[in-house]
């Protein structure tokens, strides 16, 4: 099958659509949320095309493929049974190279609209993603749905948008005619090519494989890079399904479908290590553990290295004038996914002698008790409660949690939920635990990342309190999101303040059906790339610019 | 006195020239590069300011002055003895951090208008510069006035137009309504607010002081960051009249001048390594060395570090059909500035058998032999000469160029020129040495940058040869300028291959006013920040977006 050209110009609407939303960043997505809106058989077909896949060896005929990887089981219990391509990469990374002149001379729309094809292909088949996302994730299925479907293909096609723009900013061509007086001008002709940097390396995490993964991959294909993709052992599937999706729609528009690859690894085989110090290797995007973003910052001096890594999230409480609305709204974000996305609030700070509110001054202890029983109603029902929590993702998380009661007063102990479709899943409700500020001992626990359904009620002196608390832990331990709430117009003030000079993305007074911990394409940034939890934001300028250079010949005209 | 709105908004229409001109890069400058251009007593008044500063104290009303420093001798000869402020980072740094807040409300347009203020006021003392440029540089009084004046001016004012674009394109605000069916949307009111990274230092250099260090000086400035300027020991004045310029219109303009500063040393105290490891400095512009500025890199790792390092440029001879033009034209490329330019080339590649051309075939030794007639003929006549070369900025350069003979066999011996205006300046006219790419121990010589009036006429096997000795060259060496001269479209397609894949910047055929060695701002490309010469490019959104950030406030509607 060849694609028409018809059908890859058709994506240039959506191009410009886009182009005008991270302009705006007004809300725009052309990815339905709703599993209703992909068909009424996709559901059944998504499925059917997620089970046929167990226990099959996923070959994208790559080059350089010496073997097969695979062990992924999924957090609700199955065996995934899926062996993807080990690689050779002194065969596999010359073939992608190979690849690079023709891609380059693509330019910059024609990949873009090439990203545009890859991206509706993998929309065409959400359901079937949803599947992979939720069973190596371990997210309930909706969140699996929307979060590993259109939000990450909304982040994709973001990144790709910001590509094109950025690239297309200098001319491919130009003129120039300087004025000598009464010579003759001196004339040049000019050409600008935007050429990728080498080939980029994608380092996939277990929890968000495609809407963490996509943003790096799509921006280094967008600029003219080969992108090797190496998923997460425990997450293959969602990122092999992409790779697969990418090769095929580069193979039909003409272009060699080693641009796109895959990289799976025998257990505890660490190949990330080795890849990430290769000389071919000139951008690498990662998304994981403080410690390997930091090693990779320090030794893979020959790319460019984007990271997300570990924070820890703040919701500073000072004063509100919709307390059921914050109890909720909180709740909420505690609850999702078990509190295990970059984005969930850790630590909430609330004033020791309580807070003022719509509902009268509330004491800490009242603050954090109705929190808690606020949590306990919204996943009161286990049914509820499995489509909110999902299951816990890996045995680390579990372990976390089953040692946060060591670390202060237990205000909301953890629950056992049953999954009655999945047995084996460990579901596991938030568990809310008194930290007071004034306690040193304490500080080493909540000043560091707890990743999972754990969070701090810290009790300190004061909002002004809270304040420097919220600088410190920003500057010391980097945050993705930080929330407040706050009826007054000072303190709103200085968490903006603190925000600023800090560089965290700052959300105020959400009591209704946006949570801290959720974020939209085209219009939120994720991250600052300011602060310690990540050196670059999703998606801005700094994102892309940097994945390709310009060069520029000049000739006299 | 107080700088009206109305003197600040009238650049605006500059701003929107420019923004203009980067996006066409057709030719423009608002800048005259003609001396005449600035009033018929400019030229006294200039020499006149010059000589009052000498023997001054250049204060600067710093906070954190803890002694002065400065020790310039003209490479011309005379001693400027001029004393610049030393610092007390404890002090100034602090200072200069609370000078963040006003800096980063007043937006990226007035920061914009504010720079391009403080490049007015250089401008219009652009010949008091010249006089500066030159006895610091050596550079002749026309190429001071001119690439130290005008040429820097305008790379000052591009970085200052692609900050400003790379800031503007999120809106500062934005209202989000999110349908949800049925229900009322889900709305938001979001803010975006550009904040700097934390303070900049700017890392001058010897040769170009202000046309190397405005790029990064304005680039940090426009997006909100104090910049901290350590001046090369021997090149402070031109960047002194900078700061104070920039402290004047900042004050003026009702900000803090500390957002500007800059940091004399003392003989051998070499500042730049303590300051650069400062955790208050995000950002740093450097150029220089290659030992220092991948010391930077290695080091400096709590900041952005944009480095221009050594390159070996390199022109490849294949063939041409204005075999005259080809040769004045290198001959000049090779003579201005005796070849103290980071873009000045260094290997000419020319085939052992010779090349065809418009006065029939020319041989290797005639090649060589016609280039350093040109080259004499060039600088024959004294006058003439002293005005192309100025003067050798210090004793490492002559060093160089006394020991090119030892490198090879000389083709044209550099020559002594007298400058009846300074007697103590060293004026010398460029070698050519050749030799043979055959021979590996010649491969150690021409394949380390000789900054300085030292070429080599690299005898090669074939074009196909040189072209292979050209990629190896740029990923090995790097360089800032790659020239070719051909009439065989395979060699011009094999040479702009190496470039596109290897990262440089080509000019093909040049033979008239327009030299290999010489950029224009908004319109060429200085650098690709692709290879080992520099990691980033003069000027383009790679080189701004990430010196801020953009911080998101999102709020219930």
């Amino acid at each position: 099958m060849t694609l028409t050209d018809t059908r890859l110009t058709g994506h240039r609407a959506t191009l410009d659509q886009a182009l005008e939303a991270i302009r705006t960043r007004a809300y725009w997505s052309p990815h339905p949320e709703h599993p209703k809106a992909y068909g009424e058989s996709a559901p059944a077909e998504g499925l059917a095309a997620f089970e046929a896949l167990k226990g099959t060896r996923f070959d994208l005929d790559q080059p350089g493929t010496d073997g097969w990887a695979g062990a992924e089981i999924s957090p609700y219990g199955p065996e995934l049974g899926i062996e993807y391509p080990h690689i050779d990469p002194d065969v596999l990374l010359p073939a992608m190279r190979r690849a690079v002149p023709a891609w380059r001379e693509a330019g910059p729309e024609r990949r873009a609209l090439v990203c545009l094809e890859i991206l509706a292909r993998i929309s065409a088949r959400t359901h079937e993603f949803a599947h992979a996302v939720m069973h190596t994730s371990g997210q309930a299925f909706m969140m699996a749905f929307q979060a590993g479907g259109p939000h990450a293909q909304d982040r994709g096609l973001e990144a790709v948008t910001y590509a094109y723009l950025e690239q297309t900013r200098t001319p491919e061509t130009a003129d120039w005619s300087k004025p000598q007086g009464k010579r003759d001008p001196l004339k040049l002709h000019k050409s600008f090519t935007t050429a990728g940097r080498g080939i980029a390396l994608v380092i996939g995490c277990n929890t968000f494989p495609t809407w963490n993964g996509y943003p790096g991959l799509f921006a280094s294909l967008a600029t003219g890079n080969p992108v090797l993709v190496k998923p997460h052992p425990r997450a293959v599937l969602p990122l092999a399904l992409t790779v697969r999706t990418a090769r095929e729609v580069l193979a039909e528009s003409g272009f060699d479908p080693n641009l796109v690859a895959l990289a799976a690894e025998h257990p505890g085989e660490g190949i990330a290590k080795t890849l990430a110090l290769r000389p071919e290797i000139k951008i690498i995007d990662y998304t994981g553990s403080s410690s390997f973003g930091d090693w990779l910052e320090t030794h893979a001096r020959q790319a460019q290295v984007y990271t997300e890594k570990a924070g820890v999230n703040t919701v500073l409480v000072d004063s509100t004038d919709d307390y059921r609305g914050m109890l909720s709204n909180l709740a909420f974000s505690l609850s999702l996914y078990s509190g295990q996305m970059c984005t969930t609030p850790q630590n909430l700070l609330i004033p020791r002698d309580g807070i003022p509110t719509d509902a009268g001054h509330k004491s800490y202890d009242e603050v954090v008790n109705d929190l808690a029983a606020s949590v306990g109603g919204l996943l009161g029902d286990d049914a509820r409660a499995n489509a909110l929590l999902g299951a816990l993702v890996n045995p680390d998380v579990k372990a976390r949690l089953d040692g946060a009661a060591e670390l202060g007063e237990v205000a909301l102990p953890s629950r056992r939920i049953s999954n009655p479709d999945f047995p084996d899943a460990v579901v596991r409700t938030p568990v809310i635990v008194k930290v007071d500020a004034a306690v040193p001992e304490s500080e080493s626990a909540f000043l560091t990342e707890c990743f999972g359904p754990v969070s701090f009620a810290v009790a300190v002196d004061s909002t002004d309190a809270a304040v420097e608390l919220l600088r410190r832990t920003i500057r010391d331990r980097g945050a993705m999101t930080v929330g407040a709430y706050t009826v007054s117009e000072k303190t709103e003030r200085a968490v903006e303040e603190v925000c600023l000079e800090e560089s965290a993305q700052l959300s105020l007074n959400l009591t209704g059906g946006v949570y801290v911990n959720q974020t939209a394409a085209f219009s939120d940034l994720h991250g600052s790339g300011g602060n310690p939890a990540a050196n670059a934001a999703l998606c801005d300028g700094a994102f892309v610019a940097n994945r390709f250079r310009v060069v520029e010949v000049r000739r006299q005209a």
